[in-house]
């Protein structure tokens, strides 16, 4: 899932994405909430009206935007209070109001406010922390029932640090409570890849086998297919928007920093084995042009390219997975990275 | 002619800007001189191999920006020094090597350099002004005939400020030279608009009829229509893409500043007769929002609207000229200025 923070993927028109069959967006609750505000946007048809975005959305909570990026945040067992980091002013979530929140915006799959963890945390807090989301997900569930209109499904979210015996039960309790969907939150936060590659690991044979798995914030293309292999189905990332407006670019060899001199003459699209709209068509020195230039247009053709990347290496997945040939792509995965290191 | 200051529109990729049927861009040679350098379009294939754009390509000299936004600029008879407004490299612009730049960069018609005067001027300031701009127009056309590739183009400017007398005697020697297109320079330069029309229907019976005349550097969609009826032919102008990124909107009641409080919850286009992608789609409301929060989208969809807006007003003045009544679109847009006034 593409990230669209302010209801827009940045730089992308409706249109661009639908052409590289982007199948579903992640738009960020807290954002909406403060700017333009849940009711400018459900008055506008929710969402999908709002950006004229026909396909799916997924929301988050708000919660750990709430601990990235707000001030003077006060977490309480009822819920989060916490000032704007636009402009200070206060607000409060609760697991209520999250939900009230989501159903305004109407995104398609929306998530329970959970108790973000900073990492490391010990497992005394990590415990508290786990317990506190899992009775928050109890209390989303119960509003969700309550207010969501049919077509909108609440996912869980396992939480517990690196502590396999909280993962399994906040597993064993988000289970308890039902959802369609199980996210894996508190990852990516900090600790290395193999403890979260661990992690995973421990969580699985928790999860039932018939529900969609989502890991959050993740990741690089070579998590992705390493989480796949731990029995991830979705990610979300603002990976590869973000380094495209920073001239980081994806290839299958590893990456290119579009603003080294070694490309100012070069005539190679980005990477020669992408099909994408951008690789047929223009230079690497083009796009470092545009990136020096401090150009609109190199944050949109880089980010183009980053998201086919991205969307093409989800779809080799799926294409190993089906010829029953995942294996080679994790083996061959493993290798580029023996590699490069 | 929409502006592609760096060998961009801003924002507007090449497949947006033939969806909306840009015939032809201006790109500006002050800015590919200092960045990334003759040189290296030429490598590239030149401007339209540079940016992929297989339509028509105008440059300018490079004399206007010299003279708007170059530091320690020093005019001799010779040409022009001047350090760029970039990191202060030392530059120098002949009428020859202005030419060699042009064929460089490869654009279907090229401009001489010119020698720009500020506004107001006295008689004598503009009669020198003129009288060298005239003979570097004779050096230029001579260094293009040995130089360029058949297929480019060389337009003359005719220029003498705001004084009828030096406007004729710059156009008759633009004529004697002969140039397949004329331009009239030194306007739009902080002059009142009547003294703008003044000098064009001053100049107007001066020049060819069977040759196309560019006014440079204009203008708001009333100019373009007023312009029109005084003998112009082809405008290039930043005003929709730059306005457009300052969130100002043009539509067929005047405009509308997107950033306005009474936007937000507007659920209605910018413009309600207006057909193009962004209007057919997105509310006020939208378009406000990502103008508030700063978003790149915000940009790009504002320019594809008022560049169609441009565009679609330059086909209604083509359309009322075929079907011989122009005179009533004029008598149109002087009533609604008048109400507006």
């Amino acid at each position: 899932m593409p990230v669209g923070t302010q209801a827009t993927v940045k730089g992308m028109t409706t249109e661009q994405l639908q052409s590289l069959s982007v199948e579903i967006l992640l738009c960020n609750s807290y954002h909406m909430l403060l700017r333009p505000g849940p009711d400018i946007v459900a008055k506008l048809g929710g969402l999908h009206g709002f950006m004229k975005w026909e396909r799916p959305i997924l929301t988050d909570s708000g919660g750990y935007q709430v601990f990235s990026l707000s001030k003077f945040r006060k977490v309480s067992e009822d819920g989060v209070t916490f000032q704007s980091h636009l402009d200070g002013t206060s607000y409060a979530l609760t697991p209520e109001s999250s939900m009230d929140l989501q159903v305004a915006l109407g995104a398609d799959i929306i998530m329970p406010l959970d108790d973000c963890l900073a990492y490391p945390a010990t497992p005394e807090m990590a415990a508290v922390s786990m317990r506190r989301s899992m009775d928050w997900a109890g209390r989303c569930s119960i509003r969700f029932r309550e207010r969501a209109p049919s077509g909108q499904e609440l996912f869980g979210i396992v939480q517990g640090s690196v502590y396999s015996d909280l993962r399994q039960e906040s597993a064993e309790r988000l289970i308890e409570i039902g959802f369609p969907g199980y996210a894996v939150g508190g990852l990516a936060v900090g600790e290395p890849n193999a403890v979260m590659y661990e992690v995973l690991e421990q969580v699985e044979p928790h999860l039932p086998d018939d529900k969609p798995r989502y890991l959050m914030g993740v990741g690089t293309p070579e998590d992705l297919v390493e989480c796949v292999a731990r029995g991830v189905d979705m990610f979300d990332c603002v990976m590869p928007t973000r380094h495209a407006r920073n001239g980081w670019l994806f290839t299958r060899d590893g990456h290119i920093v579009i603003k080294h001199a070694e490309y100012k003459e070069d005539e190679r699209p980005i990477d020669e084995t992408c099909r994408c709209p951008v690789c047929t068509k223009h230079s690497r020195a083009y796009l470092r042009h545009l990136f020096m230039a401090g150009e609109i247009l190199s944050s949109v053709l880089n980010t183009i390219h980053n998201l086919y990347f991205y969307l093409d290496t989800m779809n080799r997945i799926r294409q190993f997975i089906e010829f029953r040939r995942f294996d080679e792509l994790l083996a061959k995965v493993r290798n580029k990275q023996l590699r490069r290191t």
